[in-house]
């Protein structure tokens, strides 16, 4: 049900160009996911979402445990249902969401014991607890319940928490039993060559229709990303997907991708959007500055999404200046459709061999 | 250019079907017109604005002055071009916008100055002002510059007002040169019917391409409003499209419909959506409440429009608490397609003389 085929491999990088297969549709690789935290990409219809070019969302486990429960999103007939998105979802495991709620966690063997962010009632999320929820969900791709760990952890903490991952990976394993689901594993190991690799064999070891990178963009220089990349990517079966969690900013895909990694999610799309930024073939625009006030261009003179044949940079920074909620919705339509078009320029790029190039150019624009 | 042709006349009231010609196309009426205070309508593109059935808009003369300014939208190519939206604009005058500043203003012969409700700065707006402001702003409709009086005020000062909105209404159509915009004058008095008639019959009298009705639905009982209308719109020339300021509701507007009204505007359909409720079939629902957690039926279960076709109550209750920006979106949607399609409703009562039943039903659900 999962099956995923490489149709080209770069010649000079690591990157390639694959076909996953999953219950809501084919994704074609390297993808990105735009990511709908609570059940919806944020200011956006799904009609939008799809009209600029997503494949596949990502829905986060944790804040829909919370609001508005598993038992709601199952009883509605799954999240795909629920949010009216008919294309494959792909559901993180809540790991990455509760180890960030810092002071009100507590990790032990059994799982997180921790008190949530919107009311402070107490919960917990063991792997198995994640595997329940993530099939009420019903996302077409569930990722294994993982321990992260600070960026700046000394290597005892890094080993000890990645070695819980690992038996927490298998108790993840033995509880999945959704069949229309794929269950990915994650590698973690800090910043520490070893670790990495260890982790990679492990989790490769364990078979799973996909895998996936955890644990990198937590504030380590970019330079240290792509070597933990190359440190790990090379331990991860060819033939199965690759997923880089959390990342993507336009150089960091490009960079990925000739890494050999397959598919990414990021919100900084989003994020950048509602603060009144744009992804643009001149680098990244603060719309809302002054200087754009007569500016009667598209947001990317080089852009065909509907936003930028529609309006104009003076419009839109009129918008944010009236805070005017339309705002959020064309700078984000914009900003994913942008990702979007940049992963298709990636796959051109990987067929005729100019990957480098590509990656200059963008580098110039936003490393 | 403004050509008003009447289609059908209903046979018991005093409703009527026609067709008014605007250089951006006709509008069927009576017609409900969405407002878009600050150049959008709020949380729709305007695609969504059309698919909601909207023929055309208001935008507001007063916020667009103030902000981003009419010089901008005017360098803009107009306030079609600058918002996106190919269908007629109306433009409100700023009349009732600087009255409502209240201690903000100063109403004076020559005109209203006025402290900015942005920044505080001082402003003057004269009958000229506007005109020159709604030129700029290049709307299909300019509406003339009136003087509002407080629903309270006595028969002098209600007089004092209307005199000199006459006044005003002829120095805006002294002032008034665009001619692929029509100037509509604007009809005050209170709640007095001997006011009404006179004004009536004064604004009538200057023969402008259409008539409106101000100073209305201001704190007054309906009946008082109903009333007033039946002792103005004999005044109005049967062959001018009439224009019901600031109203509405769904039973106003069919009450309207039957008193010889054609053009309605009204925030309330975005404003109460914007506050998680939505006109159905089954009367107004507040979607934000508990009740609706596990309704997985849609906002109006009669109602064909995307919004009902695709989402549930349940989850747009759970886009509004978890303050997502999408519930407004959808809301708001829904709220104009669904006033829309009670206009279409109306003209096929209007035509099949059954126009008395309809509001029966509305007025059971909305009065």
């Amino acid at each position: 049900m999962f099956e995923y085929r490489i149709l080209e491999e770069s010649q000079s990088t690591d990157g390639r160009i694959g076909v996953l297969r999953t219950p809501h549709g084919d994704i074609e690789t390297p993808c990105f996911m735009a990511v709908g935290t609570q059940g919806t990409v944020k200011a956006l219809t799904t009609d939008m979402v799809k009209k600029a070019g997503s494949q596949i969302i990502l829905g986060n486990t944790y804040h829909l445990y919370l609001r508005p429960g598993a038992d709601i999103v199952k009883e509605a007939g799954g999240l795909h249902k629920f949010m009216n998105w008919d294309k494959p979802i792909l559901t993180d495991s809540g790991g990455f969401q509760v180890f960030s709620l810092g002071d009100l966690r507590h990790i032990t063997e059994e799982g997180v014991t921790f008190s949530s962010h919107l009311d402070g009632s107490k919960h917990m999320i063991s792997p198995e607890k994640s595997m329940q929820i993530q099939q009420d969900l019903g996302s077409d791709i569930a990722m294994a319940f993982d321990v992260c760990s600070a960026a700046d952890s000394d290597e005892k903490t890094i080993a000890e928490a990645m070695h819980m991952t690992h038996r927490w990976l298998e108790r993840c394993k033995a509880y999945h039993t959704r069949e229309d689901q794929a269950l990915f594993g994650i590698v973690q190991g800090g910043m520490n060559a070893e670790l990495r690799k260890e982790s990679a064999q492990f989790v490769d070891s364990l078979d799973l229709p996909g895998n996936a990178i955890g644990g990198l963009s937590v504030g380590e220089p970019k330079p240290v990303m792509y070597d933990m990349l190359e440190k790990t990517v090379p331990y991860l079966s060819k033939n199965k997907p690759r997923y880089l969690m959390g990342v993507g900013t336009p150089d960091c895909l490009v960079e990925g991708v000739m890494r050999g990694v397959d598919m990414f999610d990021c919100v900084i799309q989003t994020r950048i959007a509602r603060n009144g930024t744009a992804y643009t073939s001149q680098g990244k625009i603060t719309v809302r500055n002054a200087e754009y006030k007569r500016d009667f261009t598209p947001l990317d003179p080089e852009c065909d999404c509907e936003v930028c044949r529609n309006y104009t940079r003076a419009y839109i920074r009129h918008l944010i200046n009236a805070n005017e909620m339309l705002a959020a919705t064309l700078l984000s339509f914009h900003n994913i459709y942008y990702t979007n078009h940049l992963m298709a320029r990636i796959k051109t790029a990987l067929r005729e061999d100019t990957l480098q190039a590509l990656r200059d150019e963008i580098d110039a624009l936003y490393a």
